[in-house]
Formats: C-alpha cells, structure tokens, sequence
C-alpha cells in the first residue's frame, strides 16, 4: 500500500484530494468546498453560508502564554473572518471540544466566557455543541452559520484583470506578536526564574491573542453600496491569500512594498527582532484583515476610508504575483502561505 | 481558584453550566442548545437543522479494531440520526479533523471513502471542511444542517401523559458487537500470536461498526401522515434517553420489558458473555435507533409495521421511569447513560 505523507499534498492540497469524489447532490448548494464559505439556498433573496474552523493545542495555539479566555475569543473571530469574507453578516455557531482530563471545569468555563463575549460583540447565536474527552490535548472546532443577500455575496473568483487590490487595517502585527511570545517563552524554558519582557507591546500581542474581525467593513460596504468583484481574509498571509484569489479568479497581481499597511510598532518590532518587515507584511498570518479587489469605478467611494487601502492592481498573467519593492525593483512572490502540516 | 473536575458535572450538566448564560440574539432561533439538533428559521415554511458531534480516538473509537472507512462512514451516520430523531431530512455536513503525523494520506482518503459512501447513501453534500494536524490522535467533528417543515418539527419536550412510547429496530445490538470486539482486542494484547475469534457475529460487528440511520422511519411517518409528540435518537442508551424525553416533557414512563425488540443474537451473545441482556438493551449506547411517543390516536397507523415496537407509555409522574419485568415486577430505572467523561 501506498503511504504518502502529509506534507507531501500541504493542507490545501490534502483537503482537495479528499474532496475531489464528492458530488453534488442538492441543488441548493451554490458553492461546497473551495471558498472562505459554502454557498447555500435560504430563501428567494438570502443565502446562509456555512464554514468551519479547528484549532489544536501545540499547532494553532499555545497554552503557556495563551489566556484561555482569549482562546476562546479568538476561535469564535476566526470563523466570523470567514463570513465577512463573503461579505456576510454571521448569525449562529456550534462549538465541539475535546479536552484531556488535567481541564477542570473552571478551565473550559473560561474558554466559553471568551466565546460569550465575542458571541455578544457579533451578536452570534451559540446554537449547539458537544464536548468530550481526549486523550491528550485541547480541540476547539466551530462552525458558523452565516447569511447574505444573494446579489451581495462574494466569492475568491471574480476579480477581472485592472480591478484595484485593496487590504483593510495593517499586515504583519499578528506575526510580530507571535515571534514576541516566543521569544519569552523560549526564555522562559532556558531560565525559569527570568522575569520575561513583553516590551509593553500591547497592540502587538492583542493583535495575536484576542484578534477583531472586520465587521466595519462589511459595514462600509453595505453603506457605499460596494459589492467587491472578490475577496478572502487574510489568516495564513498576504501571498497565500493573494495566489488564493488569483487562481480562482485567473488573473494575476501586481502590488507595492510601499503601499501595503503596517504598523509602526510592527515595523519595529520586526527590525529590532532581525525580521524583514517585507516577511512579516507578506508571510505572516492571523491577520484576520480582508484583503478583496473592487472595480476602478468604486475607487472613488473608498479612498477616503483609513481603513482600506490600495496596495495594487489585478493582471490578466494568470497566477503571477509580483511585489514592486521600494527600490522600484520588481519581485516575483510565490505562495508562501503558512504551511500547517510542516510546523 | 476553585478546580471541579469534568466528570463531577458530566457531559449533559457540562454543556448546561457552560450555556447557561449564553442569551438568544436572533430571533430566528427557534431552539438553541438541549435537542437532538438547534431549530434556526430558514424561510416560510421551513425550518433548518443544525448539530455537531465530535468523535476522539480511544475515547468513542479503537482504531485497532476499527477500520478508517468503517469510522468515516458511522461519523456521519450519528449525524444523521439527529437529524432523523427532529423528524428532520439531512442536507449538508461540514467536516473537521486532526490528526497526527503518523496518519499517511492513503489513511485519511479511507476515511473520507467512508463519509462519502454515507453521503451517497443518504443523499447529502459534502460542503466544507478543515483538516490540520494533532499532536496526538486523532479527531473527527462533524456539523450536519437538514431541514423540516415547521409543522412536523419534533422536539423532546411533547409527550403527554398516556402517549405510546414507541422504538425502531432493535436495541442492545452495538454494545454486544462493542463487547466481542473488546473481548479479542484483550485476547490479542495478551497472545499477540493467537488468532481472534469474532465467531461469524456479521450482525452484532456491523450494528457497532457501520450502523445506520433510521431514515426509513421518518418516510414512514410522512407517508402515514404522523408526527410523533416526542423524539430522541438512542445514542446513549434506552435508560438515558427515556430520561431526556420524560425530563424535557415533564412525564414519566412505563415500560415493559417483554416489548423492547432485542435481536437473538443480541441475546444469546449477552447470555454466552455473562451480561444480563436487559443491561444490553436499557443501558448499550449507540444503537442509533428513534425512540419517540405518539398520541394513542395514531396507534392504529403503526401497529403493522415491523420495525416499530410500542414498548410502554407515558405518564404524568414527571422524571419516573419504570421497567415491568418479564416476572411482572415494578423496577424503577436510573437515568444510567454512558458518561463518556467516565472513561
């Protein structure tokens, strides 16, 4: 028998060997696999979109420095990304866990006190779950159910050639705050007793532990009466997300290193650490910022916003990304997004 | 700090502490957290499923005596049955999973052949998943949406005293299938060279192993035009489920023990293993059979199927379950499901 390992296919490609042989059998499904949400038929005017999200202990987070209140804010963020995404507005979620015995009850009361406060932010409905034991370790796995108006949804896979790129918020300050917990958490392990220095880096580590999802902008695009020609949240970085569109729209992209929002304390962050800040910008995931591409007509109707910025244009070079660096040189970025399987 | 151990709650009285505060934001929720599935608006006639289930490895499977195809396929199955036991038809489910490195990508195809074999059988779509890796073990959760008409949504809360308590199949046939397979897996660990002996037991291993959905039952419902006052699916045992159904109808019930349908091989394996087969049949989990009540009228429409027995009825002594044994005794039964935090 065969044995391939994981890594060979990565995340992405794994979850389309398995997917591939499934067919459709209710035509009610607008879109299965393959977007931030399925696409499914509500009524005559709303889809629900439905998508799902697992965290594991030791891969997507851990526990040394992670609050278990934020764990469980930033599970329920994370899925509500995803609806935005759509340009929808999320509505339900159901929680499954699997926890070890050494979780008392007053631990996982923590978890869901995280998920209630940003049940409450969103105004999300926790309609259901189930919770078990596990022989080792924790697992948070949430689906969310979400809605929008059929003529108002969007997918990775419409943006045409010479639509504007555009990112909301800044890139990279999820990242940094990660490499700064690490770096403390490594001391820690080396000298138990050191006091550990987080350099007051709130904005840093808030960005990691207890992230927001974009909302606002959904918001704003329901005022402007925009409807983005594409869009994707950026979780596992800006290249990833950016060939995630681009093949599915088959178009290519042309963005500048000077154009792309970063926070001052990113950047600095980043240098002090011996980190290009053109790594953490790009490379860098759990963002949780949506990244989409509108018509040259609706530039006039977002240029004015702080929160989103043009960071570049879309081409016809199917699957070609290129980053014009500040030196004017032009560079040709591959799909570098994090690679679970890897870690 | 207060520290409570999981097991002093259980599982039920876990998900109610941690749900409690949790308060309704949509009006479109029609039944959160405490059925078989949530009840959320989906258009003017009907309504949507929605519920979620996790399955750990060495928790609710063995992989040494379980084959992938086999797990995939039930993981969906006790989906289904939710759905079935609101009266429901299954749509689409949503799949998470981790996994260890040790898993090969042959190995999770199997299981996704599994699901997919399921999915054809009973007419459901595949819409969207998440798959990264554990640190050990590995974790299936799957969230499945159906649909019901508003007038024939069953919940657990419905019975009037005097309904016929009524159950699908048979039941018992699981737990003896779990016990055959418990009883070679300590054979082998103990003689890794003796050859194992399942004793032609098809029946008793495929009801453990590759158990079905009682679809069959809803269809008779909508063919002869019932709609039971309550329902449950038997997942954790007849005893438990009784108890859920009197609870949430604030009934009680008797039943009796010469009417619960327990098939001879059920039997007999239970007598030749030294387990009282009344223990087989109130307290084996997992037969994924329907148990539901029906008003006295609707008696005459069910009396001639097979594969419905009226095993006893319901009465207004809230949370009293009794058993009449075969020796005419009066037995008072304990709410005694698997507690799977027990384990």
């Amino acid at each position: 028998m065969q044995t391939t390992p994981i890594s060979q296919l990565g995340e992405f490609g794994l979850i389309n060997h398995l997917t591939e042989n499934f067919e459709a059998k209710n035509k009610s499904v607008i879109k299965g696999v393959g977007d931030d949400c399925a696409v499914i038929e509500k009524d005559d005017e709303k889809y629900f979109l439905v998508s799902t999200d697992i965290l594991a202990e030791g891969i997507h987070f851990d526990l040394v420095y992670t609050p278990l209140k934020h764990l469980g804010y930033k599970a329920v963020v994370v899925n509500l990304s995803d609806v935005y995404a759509m340009n929808g507005k999320p509505l339900y979620i159901t929680v499954s866990m699997a926890l070890s015995s050494k979780y008392t009850v007053e631990a996982i009361s923590e978890i869901y006190e995280g998920m209630k406060v940003a049940c409450e932010k969103y105004r999300v409905d926790l309609i259901g779950g189930d919770t078990t034991s596990s022989l080792k370790g924790l697992f948070l796995s949430i689906t969310i159910i979400g809605e929008v108006a059929k003529e108002k949804v969007v997918y990775r896979n419409g943006a045409k050639p010479k639509d504007l790129i555009c990112v909301s918020g800044d890139l990279g300050a999820a990242f940094m705050g990660l490499q700064l917990l690490e770096r403390e958490k490594q001391v820690f392990i080396a000298h138990p007793g050191a006091s550990t220095d987080l350099e007051n880096q709130k904005f840093l580590l808030q960005r990691q532990l207890k992230p927001e999802a974009r909302k606002d902008i959904v918001d704003i695009f329901a005022e402007k009466n925009i409807v983005p020609t594409s869009m994707i949240d950026v979780s596992d970085g800006l290249s990833s997300e950016l060939h995630h569109l681009c093949k599915q729209s088959n178009c290519g992209a042309i963005i500048y290193e000077d154009k792309i929002p970063i926070q001052s304390d990113t950047y600095e962050m980043a240098v002090k650490m011996n980190i290009d800040p053109v790594t953490a910008m790009m490379n860098g995931g759990e963002d949780y910022e949506l990244l989409f591409t509108i018509s040259q007509n609706d530039y006039d109707k977002i240029k004015d916003e702080p929160e989103i910025r043009v960071i570049g244009y879309t081409t016809e070079f199917a699957n070609v990304v290129e980053l014009i660096t500040k030196g004017n040189n032009k560079v040709k970025i591959d799909a570098a997004g994090w690679k679970a399987f890897n870690n």
